[in-house]
């Protein structure tokens, strides 16, 4: 089975190697059919938090794009559930360009209708809202978290377990996570398991959106080939 | 690499085995991963046309629907744009289960957020309406074509086209497929290139949904064996 080579663009900047692939890494065992080479941007250890950070960050993200392009890989995923720059990136380039917000919001809608959002601390992403429209029916967030560190100690994961079930007591069929830091610490089993709903990450959605994308266009000619 | 086993529901009656396998083959041919059985509803040679026949048909679709999870497939595939009893299917069984038109219509969000709809002849399907909401931006259909034959015609091909490039000039970005007898026909390659932007076939899409759906759970099995 061929092997498809994805981009993948942190929008922080990580020294640790480790930490660095890991969204790589997730999306790889998910997908064992894509290739991933993580990238980081520059000089924002801080990552994206505001829209002057944003705004900040998406020249560096767009070179990143442009990058990964000369370097022939299939796809591009930028890995950040606000989608900084996807829409920009995609008149950029001729490859696909999925951002972890919309794939993780998209494909929620293909699960259920009623979608909760939640989030790590701050508002829900707009790209997600703009998303689920009338299809939002709660947002949440566990309280007194302020950054993934918390969410790892046993009562930042009570908090998130309480936040996750106060959306399903709001009539939620379908939970996505509003952040990429939660797919870090890979709480969506978690969740799932402790309040028994579908939980959406963001970074295995986007993989899935990645190969569809590919497949998608390749199915055809093999198809047409069996006919010739 | 693990094959999934996906239960695909024809919504009208087929006799012939190659048009009945024909969904199944598509997908198939674009996820290998997938291994997929197809079968049709009884007395309905014409399909759903109808809110009628919709009542119809819902019974015979969830009665192969338990027959299907009985049997146990990994998945179901409820294979027409307009969901016919995917949400009552999603109350009896505890296998994932996808509509091709909520599958089509989510995963076009994943790839932007103008999203038009090429309906074979009638009104959009509701559920994709519901799903794109105020992303849905133009609505449109061959003119005087009346069923999928018409459309294997030069004429009717000729005239999806136009129907795709008016679409586009209402500003689509991402067409979506209202019909899954356009996928039988494989016309979404052809509008792709003609037209020049993405074609959303609802047969693919509701197969990359399938494998997310499979796929999303084991990850993390697998990357929480690799911790311990």
């Amino acid at each position: 089975m061929k092997k498809y080579t994805i981009g993948l663009i942190r929008v922080l900047t990580i020294q640790d190697e480790e930490l660095l692939n890991r969204h790589g890494k997730i999306i790889e065992k998910a997908f064992p059919e894509l290739k991933v080479i993580s990238r980081c941007i520059e000089n924002q250890p801080k990552g994206i938090y505001d829209e002057k950070t944003e705004e900040e960050a998406k020249p560096k993200i767009l070179r990143l794009v442009k990058e990964f392009e000369s370097d022939g890989v299939d796809a591009i995923i930028i890995s950040c559930a606000a989608d900084p720059a996807v829409e920009e990136a995609r008149k950029l380039v001729s490859i696909p360009v999925i951002g972890a917000g919309s794939a993780a919001s998209a494909l929620a809608l293909a699960y259920g209708r009623k979608i909760g959002v939640l989030n790590l601390t701050e508002e829900t992403p707009r790209v997600i809202k703009e998303i689920l429209g009338k299809n939002l029916v709660a947002e949440d967030h566990p309280n007194e978290v302020t950054n993934t560190l918390d969410l790892m100690t046993d009562w930042g994961r009570e908090e998130a377990i309480r936040a996750a079930k106060r959306l399903k007591e709001k009539g939620t069929e379908v939970i996505v996570l509003g952040c990429t830091g939660m797919s870090t610490i890979m709480i969506a089993p978690i969740l799932e398991e402790e309040v028994g709903i579908s939980v959406i990450d963001p970074v295995i959605a986007a993989g899935a959106v990645a190969l569809h994308s590919l497949r998608r266009v390749e199915a055809w000619g093999d198809l047409n080939e069996n006919k010739g």
